[in-house]
């Protein structure tokens, strides 16, 4: 048996939680039962006090950190940031990761079982937004007996979930951290997105949702919006450095083979996330992101959505990443120091893109693990008290 | 009979010329023969002085100005900047304008027919280059009776166009005009342009090129190749004035059809274009762009490569240009500096992103006219003497 890293949480083993009180969703739906897939790391203590929920991104899910078998080649998707002396430190925090609902690893989602027609959802699951996963998430608090979050963690469209969790649940969490997220899409994003969910459901394995029954996935068009996808998560800047215009066989070959070297990594990285990930959900988690919007309830004033939240927020952006920029994350910023709430912001230089979020980049995981450790410090100065 | 307006060249009548000398292209291929679409507006004077060649962009041709027929809805895409009175003022300049070779509006392209197979060229046109159309365009000079240019003018991939003239032949033009322009693509640039390839060439009715055959046209993997361009023509800026977060029905609908303006905005670009445009022209241009690099026979030293050009330059960019960035010019113009050469350019403060180039802005009209006057100037300077 393989050893795993000293610093890794080592072997995890998912869990499926059944809730069964129906969930009315924004859209008017109900959800009359539902799975969550869920993973934990690290010891939740007596009082329930330490527990940090971390919440995905578009292509996320509930393998956050471990391994789910030693033969497993990649640990799970924030591996560098979660684990015994990393920022989120295991050996003080109680983590939960989970799969959302909507999602493909193993929630209730359009590629599972619809109880009422034995049949996969498909096309049929319903609409799910940002503020129905912090109800789903915080039904899943109380299964777990976690009145209140010491933190709710997400980077991207995780970052929003934690934004929500500030202002549905003021009281059940200590903390919110947010990176590399921006406070609704902008035009541009809305943008691609819709390339994205245009490219799948034109494509003719799409069979308007319902491929399951037809044995076979809308591979091109998911492959074409992780292509535009990848493209918005590396900085222009990343990737010059990294593939510049490098030719794969050194010189031109005056065909429509791919030949720089930028063209096959992306071909590569399309075809191999079209493999893995479900159509259906990838339509779903564009819309959640399109829909995000908490000021539109308040006057589109995201200073007055902020009035009562009670947390304190750890806010972090990358120099390079144009899919939400820092200047997105300042606009957060702004609208808490104008509600008056405490928030830490730091702009991390890095070369990274968007995808910055996810690399341990050592200014970001100094700056991240300093706020993460004075978390876990008054969670032992209460303790001691 | 409609009355044109009073700046406009006014009813304009295509011709296609005939080439019978064998045309040897970069990739080593050889097009025994070959007809290119023009247009001209204005007179060409007495010593051939005066003409103007216009090289067009991505989707443009030979139609830059005035009307085709008393219905056509709207002028040629550069109507704004040519005609009587106009920037490129066709009172004083002879202009000519040529859909390119592998284009799809006339001139010998993928959707005309093979002379050897009496079929539409289909994939087996060949990859054209830069360098093989200035080549193309010296032919049609020489055609016209035009040994020396005016000034060789064009935007974005057109612009491309006028720098590899003035480096491959020195004595044929006196000014260079290039507008939001790079002298190589970035490797976004070119990442962009593989989705768009991607999209085309994994169209199922794409086959392998020879959709002329079976009645049909790629038509969803057109589409999505021009959203994707479109996005990145436009400026995040100017969608966001243009479109923001408006919603189509004036609330969010819980399902996929496109709600914010920005989605059917993009849906119907995409579709019209897919119904106008020739995907295996498409594929060539984009093949065009990435190879563009007139640096890379000179070690990669653009100013190397500019040593032996003799015209004046004019160049310009956009501010919120992306796709081109004013940085991207900037490198052209710092080469010239380096070169010794003589280059006016001006920065030009537009939201409207890439697109910029094609749109009347009162400062891009007014310095470009400056520039495009000193140019006639001249030429009436030398007729009195």
């Amino acid at each position: 048996m393989k050893d795993f890293p000293e610093d890794s949480v080592g072997l995890v083993t998912p869990t499926s939680i059944h809730f069964d009180t129906p969930l009315t969703l924004a859209s008017g739906r109900v959800l009359p039962e539902y799975d969550l897939m869920i993973e934990t790391y690290g010891e939740l203590n007596a009082d329930a006090s330490n527990a940090v929920l971390i919440c995905h991104a578009l292509s996320g899910h509930h393998h956050a950190a471990g391994y789910h078998s030693p033969e497993e080649r990649k640990p799970g998707w924030w591996d560098s940031a979660i684990g015994p002396g990393k920022v989120i430190d295991t050996r003080r925090f109680f983590v939960v990761a989970l799969n959302n609902l909507g999602g493909c690893h193993g929630s209730t989602g359009p590629n599972t079982l619809n109880p009422e027609t034995g049949k996969p959802y498909g096309p049929d699951f319903p609409i799910v937004t940002v503020p129905d996963w912090v109800e789903s998430q915080a039904r899943l608090a109380d299964h777990l007996g976690i009145h209140q979050w010491a933190a709710v963690v997400g980077g991207s469209l995780g970052g929003m979930q934690a934004l929500q969790w500030s202002i549905d649940y003021p009281e059940r969490l200590r903390h919110c951290v947010i990176i590399a997220a921006a406070p609704k899409l902008s035009t541009q994003n809305i943008a691609f997105n819709e390339v994205a969910r245009q490219a799948i459901s034109k494509d003719p394995q799409f069979y308007q949702g319902h491929y399951y029954e037809q044995q076979v996935v809308p591979k091109t068009g998911l492959m074409l919006a992780r292509m535009v996808g990848h493209i918005t998560y590396l900085s222009e800047d990343g990737m010059r450095e990294k593939f510049g215009r490098e030719l794969r066989s050194g010189k031109l070959s005056f065909d429509f083979n791919p030949q720089f070297e930028i063209e096959s990594y992306l071909q590569y990285q399309g075809e191999r996330f079209s493999e893995a990930f479900d159509a259906n959900t990838y339509l779903l988690m564009t819309k959640a992101l399109d829909y995000f919007d908490p000021a539109a309830d308040y006057n589109n004033e995201l200073a007055e959505a902020l009035r009562q939240v009670k947390c304190d927020y750890f806010i972090a952006s990358f120099t390079t990443d144009w899919r939400f920029s820092p200047e997105r994350s300042r606009e957060i910023v702004d609208a808490l120091i104008e509600a008056g709430k405490k928030v830490t912001y730091t702009e991390i230089q890095a070369a990274h893109g968007h995808d910055a979020f996810l690399i341990p980049i050592p200014r970001y995981m100094e700056v991240f693990g300093a706020y993460m450790n004075r978390i876990a410090n008054e969670l032992e100065t209460a303790d001691a008290r």
